[in-house]
């Protein structure tokens, strides 16, 4: 593996090639996850373009050693550890916009762009990605884990917006998935197979992403509810009514108390109710603002009880009320990191369900993960029948750690009972290997590898991640 | 093959199976297309359940026969001719709602329920399934070319909505590509892949789809301009804007003339300006569409010309007009089709550009059909950058058939040039092979095919559609 580094550095360049101990352990390990290996690539090379990508996978494929694709490291399953080493890319230098199309309404970037960045540098032409992850996440991540996040109720996943890719894939070879249409009917969908693939089938090196008209207007409302099942069943009557909200989170009282405790100086200006929450966005036109607003405090009236309960709708009267709400439930996952006691770890995990269960699985799940006596909150991106769970635990602690983890796959189970799925925005990465099993069965995910095989034969391309290879070549 | 049939008939009842001539020449050949080979199956069999299914894969998998399903037979590229002959699997007996899940805005069905009658029954739920293809489509079809219609400009294509499939493979085995979340990053997004693949990957046997709640309220409006430049660069302008247009339809002056000559009833009711035209939908809250009409109107003025170019913009004053109103547009290929002089064929293709191109791409290729001196008429789903060509040609006249078929490759090759698609929405079928090398380069060809032989490596699944075997297994 050291020899295909050193081949790697011959090819690009020795300041293309990091051999830095602290350098390989920031490439290997997440804070933000409990889905760690414990290897190490041997190297970690940045490549500039496609060309050099292609160098990489020449290399890497003729010895056999594994590539494994880093973007921001702020995926949470594991997705881009090394536990069979090889050679770690970081797309840091390839982070160019390479062409903005405003009137097409698309954008041609590479993998290492920032989604935040890439908004800032467009929004002069009134348009956006509309997927917001978090905010450290760049595109090559955003694709290869299908991230959703709290505009995906509106917009979708990370599949719907992108329009072609260019992949490397094992040997070398490159190829571009589609040409530049917003709509095709031609061939494969083979963007949609790299997408959410975690780089196992290749490495992406140019995407090309469809755009959104930023809304004329938007507003948020907050309100707050006697119990999670209330807020729960708010939300799903919400989900089925038509009216167009842009977002509809739920954030737990474990959470509102934690915004009070430790929020921000922007979210601490307001004193939050500490019971389970529904933040709600709309957007569009102001006049269509208007109606959908009123239509959702009607609906959601009879969820959020009388008197003392705090049922307030609670509406953002300016543009910086409107950001101050709002980032009190961007915020929620950086606070919690941040100001975890030392010494414990953050085990962050998502499911889905249909929208119908989620009620019964927030208040089950949430009530195990209460029991625990350790710190274990609930945020939800419920519009999409998909929820978190972040439980604090101390890793030296075995008994609490096999506590959590027995947690975590109770509620994976429950997902799958539900028909659900083990992950709803974060991909499998070595966390979730084994629930994919469980959630899609051995001749499905038989299909996958066999796909897998044909694509990459020699097994390079990000191994160990989604699922195993199974010696002999079998299903 | 006879021997398959036989043995198909064996298993499923000799009911099952038809030889009749007849059925098999309209299995084999459509009048709607210009896309036709010659071959005919030799038995037509209709499946009652997926087990049906697998039993008939069985047999033809270890005879080596090909599977050529068919749906409606309302595609337009040949998508279910047969031209290896072989066995077709007609579904009209596979036409169950197996689950309908108003909750979770979902419904289970089989493959040959029909779009409009799955909507009509789920109507009094407050949902549809939001895709509208031609009026005869089934959802088999509809997943096969990945479909889409009038409303894909707000609601995208067929792939957008479909949750899961329960897909037959090649040899008989059986597979469900996901469970039902609206929401998931579980594993490879086989579901797309097998969405569009025409049946060469699998045989669909059950589709979850997503559903949407039916808009509060909608309306139409229609404007006609003094030129198609002017009508695509209105249109071009109402994409941008972020305005939520349901639908945005151009039809030329051609087809407008069409209405009046040959319109039915409802349609001629009215004197229609022969001009091209745009035919907008709104959909949403009763406020929000008056807001967007009013935009629209106004940033459609400047386009319309002034007085006695008919450029004032008609709207719906009742539900009767809306739906009058409405029906010129839907009726436009049926008119074609059913007033086409006796003898003569039609040749409809599809092509999707980038926005900004359309203006462009409609003009020259408008003019180079209509210098053909023959009915040429365009129909467009503007606001994907996506339109249709229809000419209506002699095929005995030898000369006439050459001068069309050029007619249609240059516009192939006018979209490739423009970074677009060969197929917007009809697929690629036996009709657009070889203008998929062109858009996609040989490299993305020859991975669709390693694909293609690894899940169905004795190629019987629909054979000669999309793209061919290539002896030897290589790319």
């Amino acid at each position: 593996m050291l020899e295909a580094a050193r081949e790697v550095a011959r090819a690009l360049g020795e300041d293309a090639v990091s051999y830095d101990a602290e350098v390989l352990e920031h490439h290997g390990h997440s804070d933000w996850s409990t889905s760690n290996s414990a290897g190490r690539a041997v190297a970690v090379v940045y490549p500039r373009t496609t060309a050099d990508v292609c160098a990489v996978a020449r290399i890497c494929h003729g010895r056999r050693v594994p590539m494994v694709p880093f973007g921001a490291g702020s995926s949470v399953e594991g997705n881009f550890s090394q536990p069979h080493s090889g050679i770690c890319l970081d797309f840091a230098h390839m982070d160019r916009i390479l062409a903005f199309h405003p009137d097409d309404m698309d954008v041609v970037v590479q993998p290492g762009v920032s989604w935040v960045d890439l908004n800032a540098r467009i929004a002069h032409a009134g348009l956006f990605a509309p997927l917001d992850p978090s905010p450290t996440a760049t595109i090559g991540g955003m694709v290869s884990t299908n991230c959703s996040g709290t505009n995906a109720m509106r917009y979708g996943t990370m599949k719907d917006w992108v329009l072609n890719l260019t992949v490397v894939l094992a040997d070398g070879t490159v190829i571009k998935t589609r040409r530049r249409p917003r709509k095709t009917s031609a061939g494969y969908n083979l963007t949609a197979l790299f997408v959410g693939a975690e780089g196992t089938l290749g490495i992406v090196t140019e995407a090309t992403l469809k755009l959104a008209p930023i809304p004329q207007d938007t507003s948020v409302a907050v309100v707050a509810f006697p119990s999670i099942r209330a807020a729960a069943a708010a939300a799903a009557s919400l989900t089925r009514s038509g009216i167009q909200l842009a977002a509809l989170e739920l954030m737990d009282e474990i959470q509102m108390k934690l915004l009070n405790d430790q929020g921000s100086a922007t979210v601490r200006k307001r004193k939050w109710a500490e019971q389970p929450t529904l933040f709600l966005k709309f957007s569009g036109t102001t006049d269509a603002i208007k109606s959908d607003v009123a239509r959702a405090e009607a609906m959601v009236k009879p969820f959020s009880g009388g008197a003392g309960t705090g049922g307030e709708f609670v509406f953002a009267r300016t543009k910086q009320d409107e950001h101050d709400l709002w980032a009190a439930r961007k915020e929620a996952l950086f606070t919690m990191v941040s100001t975890r006691p030392a010494g414990t770890e953050i085990w962050s995990t998502d499911v889905a369900v249909p929208v119908s269960r989620l009620t019964e699985m927030i208040e089950v799940s949430k009530r195990e993960c209460g029991e625990l006596g350790i710190f274990a909150s609930v945020i939800g991106h419920v519009g999409d029948g998909n929820f978190h769970v972040a439980m604090l635990y101390d890793p030296r602690n075995r008994a609490q750690r096999q506590a959590v983890a027995r947690c975590v796959h109770n509620m994976m189970d429950r997902a799958l009972a539900m028909e659900g799925t083990v992950s709803g925005e974060h991909a499998i990465g070595i966390g979730k290997k084994e629930a994919l099993v469980d959630e899609l069965g051995l001749e499905t995910i038989g299909l996958m590898r066999r796909l897998k095989r044909t694509v990459d034969p020699r097994w390079v391309m990000n191994p160990g991640k989604v699922f195993d290879d199974v010696p002999g070549g079998g299903n």
